[in-house]
């Protein structure tokens, strides 16, 4: 055995399989290790077969198959699996070596991580994968983060196999990954576009479901929605599968969508994105209620009996068939903006907090091809970003202003029509709640420092007076002279 | 100095001041104790002057006072400062004696502390106490968890100074205080409690939103209907410092409230309500709102300038002004129910999660009275758990059930004008967002599983198939033969 491999990829699920094909197919040759061993027989001799992959049956073999520095890149399930791979490989690689994890790992570990390895004197990369199986084998997006000094080492391999997207501004073919920035900055990308990928998905749900029961459309026909609504500025991978998935047909000759279980899953990174939130105190509604949505979905023996108990009325909507599609599409449009207005200003929010110098245009590159959410959308913010690289909001870029402005008729008309007929559509509403609270001069929380103030003692500050000088009334006029300083709510 | 008193509370801001002064009313010495100990000789020459309370100016001199088992009560800042004294009172205390935490702790914390401290062989309380300054001086809610053997100690000095309310069923007097549980329970419990409180906080500042810039109502008659409202079913404390808030006059005559400046702080338990509610998967998607709605208000610069960019129209409501007062009433009540079941759902999975036998009647009690949430509505909610203590959900409670169908229509009414005029009511709509949801027998989460079953191979479950029997479709004809482990979205 001499050291003629350029990485070693360690878990052949799809994930770790289908990138080790990507890799191949570009000219690298890769160590294909995992823990039960007889996988990766198993890989070698159908998958990988007539390839110039290598198997490892041992850490040991597989580290004496690498090239120096040694790359060695995990796609095992997040959390304890790879803290105990990173033990183990400490004790088989040395001092410059690479350890790289492709697994949606909290960002939070993977700050974690890089000092712990880099503390080891090796170097750490934590990267968010994104493109499902697909993605994986045929160019997925890929977003790194971690030790800088690793980057020069990995990015031949990473931007040969990521996806690859056509500039919309200078034309230039670039590849779906860049340098996100130090520690966790890559997971952190990850985990944002993940939660956008939920809101996203709800969305699509709520225009799904509002053809279906509002309108009455059958599969077919809202696969021809869908089919159009590809071809303009919803033109998406998410728009195109749902088109696809509409036309799909069971045994029976059916479609096949009407025969899924309405209950959905969901493993972690929508979740983490909302408690991050929760913590940078940014307002992601929108991620949040696709959040809370999966979990309503899957209180499925409640609904059964609470649609008895509480029996909806005719969800009919009437009017132009065509025109209420046509609004559906807008309403979707304007809550898409609102999402990735909301997903930007949390990575701003996130950057600040732990000091990444994210490049926001360069995500939305990053974005734009390969991966789940990709999108010709994600272009418009590109060139959003390329205009103006502080943008401080979205929503304050021209070319999103006049969308939402060309939308938020329709926009109005469809939540108000969804709520007067009991359709759910808590992603719409919420976009559209966000949207007129954010550009609401006068907010009512003045009434709500004054109850904050009541009954805690909380101060507030004045319109009449500069930001920073509090005041305190005493409403009741039988409070003490002692200001509030443990008792918070 | 010879050990004549009952217990000892270290941390004289408002809320220990209090509850020094209650319990010291209530027949028991207390030793006050403060880090500056200049707040100690500060306090007993003023709102401690010719009571019993006693003062201590070290940890030494406040333990010799002390009868045993000795009873201490932290009322510090939450986090560090815990278990800094902690840590210093396990060096005077011996076993058997009581720590007790007063303050809005995290209830994982509670479950660390209370576990240490019982490792050392004393015993430890983690408490809410709700109820603000008004209610630590003259009856809060109290709601203690931890060590059960610490509770026949403490119950005599808690239920005394405890806010005390009459059984709406039994007519029986009974205390806002009762053993909730082991460990964090209690914490829980109160940060739930929280949380809910931002949800009551915010629907009131979206009714009085609506009033104000939809309805075009003054301070004065916004008044008068908090003081109408609070003769019903909405009677609660907030109500009630609402309706004197709006009555305040500035210095030049004018109302207080409209001079204060509309950008909300908050501070902690609702942030950890919603991000407890993610980690256990239950959508309480009118606190995370109402969380978020800080959130947007504290984006007071931004705001100021999307008003500028994004003109909002005439927020005017057409109609008979007190109809419309009684439909946003009624969109008040409704969405308060739907938020008492969010909590309650939580509240039921935390004590699952946890092994926490939570008594859910008791709980409504314990609100019932002392704390900011106290209302009328809570003994509704106790007399829900009397008829029927197994009540998986007080949607499927009838007297729920009836207020929210006589609400429906006014709801659905005022959401969708609010909408349609540009009036954020964030919690309004996603209260009603999600009762669509839960009592929608088929929700479009069957596309959104066929999705992930699209690009992850995540698997499905389906409508014709036993539950627990996973589903994979070959969607494109090009996948693979590998299920998906690691990928997770």
């Amino acid at each position: 055995m001499e050291p003629r491999a350029d990485i070693a990829v360690i878990g052949l699920a799809v994930m770790g399989q289908n990138l080790i094909l990507n890799m191949n197919d570009h000219g690298f040759t890769v160590v294909a290790y995992n823990r039960t061993t007889s996988k990766v027989d198993d890989f070698l001799a159908n998958e990988a077969r007539g390839t110039r992959i290598l198997g490892a049956h041992s850490l040991a073999e597989m580290v004496a198959l690498l090239k120096k520095p040694r790359r060695v890149m995990l796609m095992v399930k997040a959390g304890a699996a790879v803290d105990e791979f990173i033990e183990q490989l400490l004790g088989v690689l040395e001092p410059g070596d690479i350890i790289i994890d492709g697994g949606n790992s909290l960002f939070e570990d993977t700050i974690r991580r890089t000092k712990y390895v880099e503390s080891k004197g090796l170097l750490y990369i934590g990267t968010g994968v994104s493109g499902g199986e697909e993605g994986a084998r045929h160019g997925p997006s890929i977003m790194p983060g971690g030790s800088p000094a690793a980057w020069p080492h990995v990015k031949p391999i990473f931007q040969a196999i990521a996806a690859k997207v056509t500039d919309p501004h200078t034309g230039a073919v670039e590849p779906c990954c860049d340098w996100v920035g130090e520690g966790g900055a890559g997971h952190y990308v990850k985990m944002t576009h993940n939660g956008i990928e939920y809101g996203d998905m709800q969305l699509i749900c709520e225009a799904y479901h509002i053809m279906k029961d509002g309108l009455g459309m059958t599969a077919d026909e809202m696969h021809a929605v869908f089919k159009e609504w590809n071809t303009g500025e919803l033109e998406s991978y998410l728009i195109e599968i749902t088109r696809d998935i509409l036309a799909k047909k069971d045994d029976d000759g059916t479609p096949l969508v009407d025969k899924i279980l309405d209950t959905a899953g969901q493993k972690g990174t929508g979740k983490w994105t909302v408690i991050s939130s929760q913590e940078m105190g940014i307002p992601i509604t929108l991620i949040a209620e696709a959040v809370y949505s999966r979990c309503v979905s899957a209180m499925k023996e409640q609904r059964v009996l609470a649609a008895k108990a509480y029996k909806p009325g005719n969800p009919r909507i009437a009017g132009d068939r065509a025109q209420w599609v046509e609004d559906i599409r807008k309403a979707l449009y304007a809550s898409k903006i609102i999402s990735y207005a909301q997903g930007y200003m949390l990575m701003r929010a996130a950057a600040k907090a732990h000091g990444w110098n994210l490049n926001y245009g360069g995500i939305a590159l990053m974005w734009r091809g390969g991966c789940i959410i990709r999108s010709r959308f994600l272009g418009d913010i590109k060139a959003a970003f390329d205009k103006k690289p502080n943008l401080e909001n979205l929503l304050f870029d021209p070319f999103f202003k006049k969308a939402i402005k060309g939308c938020a008729r329709s926009w109005r008309k469809v939540v108000s029509s969804a709520v007067k007929k009991g359709i759910p559509v808590p992603a719409f509403s919420t976009a559209l709640a966000f949207f007129d609270g954010f550009r609401c001069e006068r907010l009512p929380a003045n009434l709500l420092q004054a109850q904050r103030d009541y009954f805690g003692a909380h101060t507030y500050e004045r319109v009449d007076r500069p930001r920073g000088e509090f005041f305190h009334t005493n409403w009741t006029g039988t409070g003490g002279r002692v200001a509030s300083s443990t008792y918070t709510v």
